[in-house]
């Protein structure tokens, strides 16, 4: 096996050990079992764990980021972004994605480095968003109205508690349901873009 | 210094404990040297640090959530809540409030007790947005309209994530613009509602 396939498997260890023992317990000899390798393949590619979670941090929110443009790249309706959001939400949850965010989100209050990371990859889903949301808006007369930049802001950070939530507690915060209540105000939303 | 006294001084302890070192860090030694006790006071109190987090998820979610309902208690214009929420807004970051939950959220994903108990507290906030979003949409045409429970989830979850992001980085995510923007949206709706 090649050097960066080795990598991206310490990388996607690290992303379940986050997601099923939280940062605490994520240690080299976890990862390491969770992935199958010996612990000391971890620092032949990285200097220490701290390097590890600043990588992984950028691996994880890359990886989705891609998925989420490719799925996204061109829809301007409402009701048909919703429709991919549902897919790409499946997915985050599949592969313990958000529940990795949310351990290194909470591990970059006492790291450095990793606060810097997370803060660089906060940044690329913001501008992912500005994006998006100017696609919505963009030759409507609601692009006056929203002011595209606090309204990034608030998705991506709504979007990041409410799968908090539903992760906590689905029968709390009912993903569907969520979904299907936002659906209506999408064709709401679309029929008054398109007057 | 009675018994209640010192307990209520520990829960504050490792409420601050939690927002300044993390989850990992938060030993009974950290949290006593914050205090200003000695170690063992925490074991008079609590049976062990789960005990302690438990206890802790549970008393800084009421202090908050007495404050939050004394601040709302009648208010069901749109602008006139948010004006409110923005000084609360400001309590939550001022005492560490939002950092403590986010760690023991994190940590919940691997400590069963703490995650019933997280579990708890958030159905009771979800509870007390469901009464707020009744009092401002009741006796309007958007009763009818507005999927009660599904917003009530959304706000918890977006004011979470939220929160999340400005302490992250209040230059990714400015609090004030963030309110600004909400503000004229408030005006919008409290206009709607009065139709």
């Amino acid at each position: 096996m090649g050097r960066t396939d080795t990598r991206e498997r310490i990388l996607a260890a690290a992303v379940r050990t986050l997601a099923t023992e939280g940062y605490a317990k994520t240690t080299a000899r976890a990862i390491a079992r969770v992935g199958g390798f010996a612990p000391g393949v971890i620092y032949y590619h990285f200097t220490d764990l701290d390097d590890l979670f600043v990588a992984t941090a950028e691996f994880t929110s890359e990886a989705r980021l891609r998925r989420y443009r490719a799925e996204t790249d061109g829809v301007s309706a409402a009701t048909d972004l919703l429709r991919r959001l549902r897919t790409l939400y499946a997915e985050d949850g599949a592969d313990g994605h958000i529940a990795a965010v949310q351990e290194l989100v909470g591990a970059a209050v006492t790291a450095p480095r990793l606060a810097a990371q997370v803060r660089v990859e906060t940044a690329r889903w913001l501008a992912f968003a500005e994006e998006v949301i100017n696609r919505l808006v963009g030759g409507t007369p609601l692009a006056s109205l929203v002011p595209v930049r606090e309204t990034a802001t608030a998705v991506v950070g709504a979007y990041l508690g409410i799968e908090m939530l539903t992760h906590l507690d689905p029968d709390l915060a009912d993903p569907n349901a969520l979904f299907d209540a936002a659906g209506r105000a999408a064709e709401l939303f679309d029929g008054f873009r398109r007057e």
